[in-house]
């Protein structure tokens, strides 16, 4: 029941942000009388849509029912009354959390509110499929950032592009239609003034159904984002999607165009840059769960090298092109150094292999004895 | 029956040097009589053998039997007498080539003599997988140069090294060990006077019951080689190992020691360094048919410009080092012209991926129809 209520989450993945996108289901000896996922924000959680669909179809078994759910129910009025109420006014017998809520908001008293409404209560079943799915959210309770990905296209020697900056294209059309799909389910794109100048991104959904757009941040430590640059553009489309951050660290020599243009917002620097931790601090205070950087070797360079990247997604494409751009620049003093990730997943997309690859294991980094028991 | 010969021939893979190992099979109604590969270059070929241990265990068997063998018997007195007259002598009823023999000095005859002789005969079952294992001795007859393998070692972002010049290591013990099975399996090993320099490697195979030892050639245009070179000592093991070849554009200015340590030619000038070509074309002089490049970038980019690279066997430690050695150094002036070989095999060998990727395809480059039908 709780795989169930894992791939129902799924379904909604990634369009409740800054919410965690949890899944619920309801049984009744054994029969499923209601299931759900959370609303964009704002809207229904889980628990809820889940109580809605028992309601109408059978609702003299919500009594007695048992709620699976992926995440522990909140207990505070947020945007929407306690989930935690609405289950003991419904009446269900059992409670059964993948994982506790490290919302400070939350953090168990969720699960012991509705224990002292003698109902029964559990977590900590299929916990490592959850932190998976719930990683961004884990992340940014628990860390203050988000679940920072790269994603990367590159030939076997390692280039993203020549050094004339030609980069289209490397990998193949189903490599980069896989792109769009990491895309869509990230809460924001992060990437850095230079490739804004070189290739002026636009790093929205393209070619999908898409229910919500990325938000947009660029690093710019001496502002050189132009006015015209696509990145700062509105898609005209009904999808929400908000003006594109601009992080500085020098605010003095701001255009008054580029601030109605965008939010600009100044952050400390560090050796000459904006300093990246405060980076990733910021884009969790604006509710960015997971994000994904697509930029050039020097950011992803400088982002590896603070220790602040928890996955690499590369695309490989089967060639060799020679002298070009790097993937990632950096300078290691010794090999001893190299940064080693994890190799999570490897397939072939289309003619290009796909690698996922790991420095931050959610079930280690987010346990929850990093939670404080 | 030919699958059999086949696998008997991979047994002896890579000794018989210049000669093709060939895989024969005898058989009488369905009864496997003997079976037998080609024993290192004087020795007996294939058909000998399996007509030796045939006569052994069953004599009365071989009046009437088909022989299968991957290539077509010889017609000429070489090192040894022609196969085809053996197998006339011995009374055989029917002999199925996988090839036939592209060598001038057969190319036909030794199937043709058999037909004369009245014994029935075939070729072409299980060309493909005949044309795989004999590509390197296909190569050297049709192509006039060796079935040429780069193998490289290399980070994600394509490092081979520091550029401080620290490579070890990279990848992991597994993926070494591969490395010297492949050396095990190369008529001859080839690198730049650049890694000599470098690196100052042996190129010899290690920690494997070698055979043989491959040959070890160094393209070296200024003849920089250093008498005290490892590269140029040759193991005490009672293995044969010839000298070291050093092919160079300058032989004006040998030393007369290094001379007597190795054998020095001069070759053709081309762009102000040995012609590469040249380089192919004197390896498949020496008899070489499976070639192993293990050099730097430089030599690796100046043989896939040259278009001589006919597979790459890419080791992949899952690891990022920043600045580094390039594997493969040149310049292109767009995309279009990257070089794109074919993805033959994807493998983890330990905790690294190996890639094995073709520039050639045996299939196509050795077919019947290069050889004049």
């Amino acid at each position: 029941m709780m795989a169930k209520a894992l791939q129902i989450a799924a379904r909604g993945a990634h369009l409740t942000t800054p919410n965690p996108c949890v899944g619920a289901v309801l049984v009744n000896h054994g029969e499923i009388i209601g299931y759900g996922h959370s609303q964009a924000a704002g809207g229904a959680h889980a628990e809820i849509m889940a109580l809605k669909m028992a309601k109408s179809r059978a609702p003299e078994k919500i009594l007695g029912a048992t709620a699976y759910v992926t995440l522990e129910p909140c207990s505070h009025f947020g945007r929407t009354p306690p989930c935690a109420n609405a289950l003991i006014g419904a009446g269900v017998d059992r409670v059964v959390a993948a994982l506790r809520d490290p919302n400070p908001l939350v953090a168990g008293q969720g699960l012991a509110r509705l224990a002292n409404h003698d109902i029964e209560v559990a977590h900590g079943l299929l916990a490592a499929q959850a932190r998976e799915h719930h990683k961004g959210f884990l992340s940014r309770m628990i860390r203050k950032r988000p679940w920072l990905r790269v994603k990367l296209a590159a030939s076997l020697d390692g280039r993203i592009a020549l050094n004339s900056g030609e980069s289209q294209w490397i990998t193949g059309a189903p490599a980069r239609a896989d792109v769009q799909k990491i895309r869509a389910q990230s809460c924001a794109m992060l990437t850095g003034v230079g490739t804004v100048l070189a290739d002026d991104p636009q790093l929205t959904v393209r070619d999908l159904p898409a229910q919500r757009q990325p938000q947009r941040v660029v690093v710019d430590s001496r502002l050189r984002t132009p006015v015209t640059a696509k990145i700062l553009q509105i898609l005209p489309e009904a999808v929400p999607q908000g003006k594109t951050h601009i992080l500085t660290t020098n605010l003095a020599s701001e255009h008054a165009v580029l601030r109605t243009l965008a939010e600009v917002k100044e952050l400390p620097e560090q050796s000459g840059r904006v300093d990246l931790l405060a980076v990733c601090e910021y884009l969790a205070q604006q509710g960015f769960n997971e994000v994904t950087v697509e930029a050039g070797g020097k950011l992803v360079g400088a982002l590896l090298q603070a220790g602040l990247v928890d996955e690499i997604i590369l695309y490989q494409a089967m060639s060799f092109i020679g002298r070009g751009q790097a993937m990632a620049d950096f300078d290691l003093a010794a090999l001893s150094q190299q940064y080693k990730p994890s190799l999570f997943d490897r397939r072939m997309v289309g003619g290009d292999q796909r690698l996922q690859l790991r420095f931050t294991d959610p079930n280690v980094v987010f346990a929850e004895s990093t939670l404080g028991e």
